[in-house]
């Protein structure tokens, strides 16, 4: 049986977990998590970072941050996890779905400026597969209209985005707060898990008593206020030394794992073009402003029958392949409140794309051979 | 040095999170998950258990459950911890804060009914201590009045409470809702954690939906949908298996744990009977209709310079004792638009009561005697 994921551990993961534990510390914000939180400041230069029990966690921190409201609109691609939403509906907002590109599920930033109104408070780019919006575009609107961008970097780590202006910037570090996921299923994993980037110095005061349930507690064990209170909302945003344990042993090991699951996708690229073009099957685009982070490799099938039988032929040899995400607009939450137009790539995604196995202990061969021989 | 607190490790902790990681599935809703919330529900008859990342996100899935919005008004003690009451104000709930018992810090049943207006939604008792609030008056209350009533139980995991029936009903299980935590501080630990225990089956099935970022994830891997995708609104509430894991090894040996607290919380009260009336400082009273679940040891002292005499003593002798909230309508975050009465025994709990050093590997002897002697 090949698993669509399997969890790797570098070995030093039970071993800084029993150090936390003997630490006296398992709650949240002590070692472990500052040294996590400092790797990805000094890695990245992220000014500021801190560590969430999920994305999901992560999101919802920077809609509180930038005072989502009833009625507030925020745009976001509607081919996405429905986090990138909910995290801004629980505080009130109207969700705006543009539509993602034709060459890979990113957010169609072409389509975006038609979509602001005076509500706009907000867009969420989200870097599909590790693979980066145009974010100098979305910047540039941003700025002219005044709104926040919050980055879904779920899928992001370790991968960039080079501008009009040459630098390579780190996913995550552009907007003025991003949103990162440790969850099983990423490069890099703590079980559940998640990081809030704060880009913009504003937020960052207020970004940590938020994330310390509304108290401005790290200021007091800082010394900087004689006594700590009640100063804001906020939630219990920290996860426990356990998981930041654990996420320093894999941290330790990024470029190992980098450099191994951007192996398995070349295999994947390298060995599926004649037979993606034979098929009519779309492989993944990098846009040449992003890179490649071996996050996901994934297939765009011509339609829907072709997905299922490839699924199923798969299936048939053990290998598990999976589809994700019915376009927001469209998922039954939403579908009575959306009045936006039809969203045709979203759609086209949902039903098309495909997920082959990925994980740092794959061995692709055989996937390969059964696509090219079965299908 | 005595520290305030020590996690305690029953021994199998690492050796179930090793098991997590080996069975290929370190996110949330997994074997260890389950194995935790089929504990609480044989154990306490809860009718559902859905373990959380925190006590706080169990607070805050009640709050979205019982439909709180902007307006509505929610009724709790102001002498608790601030995520009783961020829980509801970030859905948009109005606070209204009851005062404490003068015999302990639980809320004065008899001060709430003249709380109620038409706008109250819900009654949030705190148990602290792990010492019941009297149900039956707050049961009988949102009867009449039609509230909800959700037990904030962080501390009170296996205490109980004995009503007018005569029967001994487990905190958490009396209310619509009931909310614990496994923060490192508790009787049974996980970190960071916590539990949403459902009582009234009609939250039953859309507790799940919110659980899991409000997607029908769950009926669809039981089969009982046949796609799964945005129902409702969610968060990401559910812990790693990494945490269930370490969970499950506390609960195996929860009957020991609980017995050893105890003992020390005799000890302490048996020991320090004579030396509190002479320093006319109050011992923690067990109402008749209550129990005892050895999460804390606390005085309150007769006054504010009395609490920081005995903390400089103790801390002279390496002994960590710690005071805990400010009143929350005094809080600087709420006492701008508190508009009620003051809270007489709430600020008097936040002035003078302190906690003193409690955790499974304590001797308290050295304690006692030092208060004894020193103050």
């Amino acid at each position: 049986m090949i698993p669509f994921n399997k969890p790797y551990l570098t070995g030093k993961e039970l071993v800084y977990i029993e150090d936390a534990v003997k630490k006296g510390k398992i709650s949240g914000n002590g070692y472990y998590t500052n040294l996590c939180q400092d790797f990805f400041k000094n890695k990245y230069g992220f000014n500021k970072c801190l560590l969430t029990t999920s994305c999901t966690d992560a999101l919802e921190m920077a809609a509180i941050l930038i005072n989502i409201k009833e009625g507030d609109e925020v745009i976001m691609p509607s081919y996405t996890f429905v986090s990138t939403a909910n995290a801004f509906v629980l505080r009130g907002a109207k969700i705006i779905f543009a539509d993602s590109r034709t060459d890979h599920p990113g957010i169609d930033e072409n389509s975006i400026e038609g979509l602001i109104t005076s509500k706009t408070k907000a867009i969420v780019p989200v870097h599909y597969a590790g693979v980066a919006c145009d974010m100098d575009k979305i910047m540039d609107l941003a700025k002219t209209y005044n709104l926040f961008v919050i980055e879904d970097a779920a899928q992001a780590i370790d991968s960039f985005y080079t501008g009009k202006d040459g630098i390579s910037k780190p996913l995550g570090s552009i907007g003025h707060l991003g949103a990162f996921s440790f969850h099983e299923t990423k490069n890099i994993i703590s079980g559940e898990g998640g990081m809030l980037s704060i880009n913009d110095a504003q937020f960052a005061d207020r970004a940590e008593i938020i994330w310390e349930k509304g108290t401005n507690r790290s200021a007091f064990f800082r010394g900087e206020v004689d006594k700590y209170g009640w100063v804001d909302v906020g939630s219990s945003f920290l996860p426990s030394e356990i998981i930041a344990a654990f996420l320093w042993a894999q941290l330790e090991n990024l470029d190992d794992i980098q450099h191994v699951r951007k192996l398995h996708w070349e295999q994947y690229n390298m060995a599926l073009q004649d037979w993606a073009t034979e098929n009519e099957i779309q492989l993944p685009v990098i846009p040449s402003y992003a890179t490649n982070n071996g996050h996901m490799f994934y297939l765009v099938c011509k339609n829907l029958q072709q997905r299922t039988a490839i699924i199923e032929k798969l299936k048939s040899k053990d290998i598990l392949s999976v589809f994700h995400y019915i376009s927001l607009h469209s998922g039954p939450f939403y579908i009575q409140i959306y009045n936006g137009d039809s969203l045709l790539q979203s759609d086209r995604y949902s039903d098309c794309l495909l997920r082959l196995p990925m994980y740092y202990e794959l061995d692709c061969t055989n996937i390969i051979n059964n696509l090219k021989n079965e299908y």
